[in-house]
């Protein structure tokens, strides 16, 4: 089965990002990852969750959703549902980790920046698109910040971008679309930073466990994209 | 006071709609008037709500929402206050209203099409915009419909288009924005169809009660605005 | 089509209020317009909501419900169902927004004015009921307040109430009952001063749209229909 | 400390049963117990829960439920909250166990009867009130399912009635006010049948154990306060 | 009907009493009525609710539940479902005001114990073994508090155990299990205290009204029972 | 920082499995880690989701909860907030991955198996603890399953057994009790199948990304730790 979009294996599909998409958001970024939208939006907010209050450390999380009919079949709202779903739960944590991860919560002072990361479209790839998309909606949201409150150190101690990787009939591929994630064997999602470290590996065998070796190529696969989108989020706050 | 952007009392802000923005759906549109967007998807599927079942007639229903930072201030998801609110409730009930009544169910056959009106940011005039662009999403879904189902009979009897209009100092004026909004002393959105006629009036005294003059020169400026919404609508579709 | 009832176009049903139904609440008061019978309780509390904390502004609002056998097939309760209906929301929106119309939150001081309008019994116009019984018991409410504080303005700046009207093959009719409703072809609500000005026009085409013409004739019959109302409302706070 | 209102130890206050105060449901009373009043509606409805169809037998259920304003103090509606409190919960249960004890669902037929109890004003008794306005709603809906499915067989094997007693300084007293209840050392509610037999005891040591002889005293006082009761639902159904 | 397990009509089955089964609470058991298993944790907690703040007296509390399959059919988790049943509530109610009878509030000083009885398996008398085991828990952290807060008084003011009884074929049976439960005529739950007073008597018909000497016979044998527990309690708490 | 139970750092806490530990369940087991107990029931049922019928597949599911004082701290139960929080919602997700990659659907037909995984007691690694312990109950209700239905092939296709590990102080060790996973700097899940093949892998940088030797070392921990786990199981199914 050759790839639907005619790539190789290691080849990301078209990734752009359109920064401050939004007009009120501290920072904001539009994702995609081919087919995939993200629309994610950095809100900066006085004060911290309770639990944290008094500690003189800031807080940074994230909430995913995704729009009705960002899929192929419309779902039903989340919101009439009454409830939230698993998969967006554990979404929204995923993102919400990954991003502290490259966070300096002392030099942050007891400021919330919270990521909304919405799917307007989706083609696979969503939550990875987020992390990648959210953090560049996060660094404007910083720099605002430390403009407004005058904050001494950097809170940002590095960057973030994710992706996923699959095994299709024994193949290791980069960037899977919806086609292609639904027939893996094996699917990971990787967070890794801008030094080229891990802060998350998620994988899961779909249809049959996976050995040591499958592992070690779909690392390599990961990281080797996430240097890609790093370079390409450098090139969108250049700007 | 003279309106924030220069417009004249009976000009709309600028319209644009992007048709077909979104992949999945049967009908789509991004509208903007002014800074506000709103996505508008159409969903077509078969069947009827239970209580409509039999009856050989279609439905069609809207549901409308903000993304958290749509708004200057950051809102709360109703999807982790697992529940919707009041106002929410109200408009999705307005937009469902204003399509249903240039629809013919019983050319339909017992399909629903769903409406889902997601406002990605707000400048006021969020409702207004969701039912001028929900109508050329709906547009499209009917089409599919029609050709996929080899409908007989044309289920759009009409077309739709709302506007809002306020009263700022005394002054009738067109598409308030949010400034505009938040100091008018009445406000009003009225829903026309492409004949002219009115589908919903909605007036509402927010710091004195109106008289009937004014109620008049309103509603002669939301007439003149909807027809210049039809235009842009019909060059829309006509692409 | 003749008036189920035998009334003639411009005549309102028997309307009763009985003032002070309650022996509890600050102010009520049961109201019936014909077989529609809503029980309204006005509660007096200090302080008020969160967002209005330090303004030195009170505040009114209310909250409409029906008892699961108001009408003729029982409807679930909306607490076992875990959440309200988006009629429900609408409507207790609308009955807040029309009584606040006639208050002065600054001569309020920061209290809280509630107004229950229960549903004991429906046969159209429930909302319209609510609104001029509602009024009925937020003056005594008003009254409690001012002794009991000693206040030096009087929050009352006017009267107010509503009535419905639609059109049946055609013709405008007043106060339209369960009946007439269902079958009217457009059906308006209109919230008016004693002093005959607007509060709230709200007009909805339910099977076709209506031209200027209707709407101008709906609008005197409901004018009327208000000052009558105004007059009973009088009567019963005169004993 | 003397009865509140004068009352002697083992006098019930004055009851009074308005039959069919509803015009919709199939069976109706509003049911006073002094300055307590709930409003009882029995509903006819064909089929019964899931969990007993195909058995051939009927069901009977019940729902108790206050009004914000029935208290001196204003309470959440449970329908705002989003849930029921464990004392709805418990009194619907009790209400639905006791007229459950008089009904031969056999001789229903696959039918469910549902009574919803509506307290409009609360002064004490207000579950002892709703089981015996219950009892005379649920007469005249059975005789409503006879009549129209031609049952050949009464699914009434009885009558029931319901009172509270407790202890107030030693003394055993009848029907406690809201007043007397919050005072009371024991609190019991008792359900009687007709034929002067138990379907329910629940007493509750409120601020000291109690014996076996106040427990004895309290069982006669409460039997024979619901041969009174029985009398005056005698009387009502009567007319 | 013999009994199921050979027992004779007055004989408890085997109880065992795991006292500090679990590791982090203040007070712990492990109560078993035959096959019936309840886990029964205390938590001790500094202030009270927000209705009893600065009263300077403590609060006791209890939730009891059921694990899925603690049942011979799963039933679905009550957190799924995102509500409490009626069952639940009501005897999270009966435990909790079961153990206030024997507290003084005031000696506990503003404190919160709140009693976890969680079902693990259940064979009929899972809210009388809860009541009995939660009070063994209760004594450890009401004697964790006195230790950590120095309290001069004892809140305990006696000791509490529970029992079900019930009538089979005429005969009256104590602490019945569930096969015995689900074909008694009636069933009754009772709560005495070490002295043998009563604190909670909660009898139903479950098929049949039953008489004065039936409900004679059934107090006597749930005293006997609970003065057995009673001693019960006293070995598991003296080791 | 030594372990603080003196373990080596490649040492499993003692593990115990106390099978069948439930009565009514069609498989069960008492898994104990040291101080971690998890209680796993599997329940069969007849059917599959709805998505699912009709493929003639089965389906296998797993919840996981805490009881409120499993931990240090006592929690609220979800049932009383209404909703399921994120943590839950992953770990249940997490345990019914790891199941269903051992089972063969189209030999189960359309059944289903339920695992309810219920923490007791919490002291780090209770979702390894639950994959572990699940897995035996998994398997006495399959065998449950093949004999009442006689089917011809085993669903059960492999063994599958959990553990976490984690860097401390820049030392890999194997299953963290809570102590020691509250400092873990790295901190990951590994699930292994019977021959040693990944089912799921999923690491967290929790205070310090990690690089690609570190995350080599805790795969080559875990899958040795895995390789004892599956020898305890299959001494406790030996049994």
């Amino acid at each position: 089965m050759p790839r639907p979009d005619g790539r190789t294996p290691n080849q990301l599909r078209p990734v752009r990002i359109t920064r401050n998409w939004l007009r009120h958001a501290e920072g904001s970024a539009l994702i995609e990852f081919g087919e995939t939208r993200v629309l994610c939006a950095a809100t900066v907010e006085e004060g911290v969750p309770r639990w944290r209050r008094g500690t003189g450390e800031g807080w940074v999380t994230a909430e995913y959703a995704m729009l009705p009919r960002a899929t192929d079949t419309r779902g039903t709202r989340e919101s009439v549902k009454g409830k939230i779903g698993g998969r967006t739960h554990e979404i929204s944590r995923l993102v919400g980790r990954s991003l502290r991860a490259v966070i300096d919560f002392r030099a942050m002072g007891e400021h919330t920046i919270t990521l909304d990361c919405d799917v307007l479209q989706a083609d696979g790839g969503t939550r990875t698109a987020a992390i990648t998309g959210a953090y560049v909606a996060l660094v404007d949201a910083v720099k605002h910040l430390r403009r407004q409150r005058n904050l001494k150190n950097n809170p940002l101690t590095g960057s973030v971008a994710a992706v996923s990787v699959g095994i299709i009939q024994g193949q290791p591929r980069l960037d899977l679309n919806y086609l292609e994630d639904s027939v893996a064997q094996t699917d990971m999602n990787v967070v890794v930073t801008g030094a080229g470290e891990f802060i998350e590996v998620q994988g899961t065998a779909e249809s049959a466990p996976f050995d040591r070796k499958l592992l070690d190529s779909l690392l390599d696969l990961a990281v080797a994209g996430c240097a890609e989108l790093t370079e390409i989020q450098k090139k969108a706050l250049a700007d």
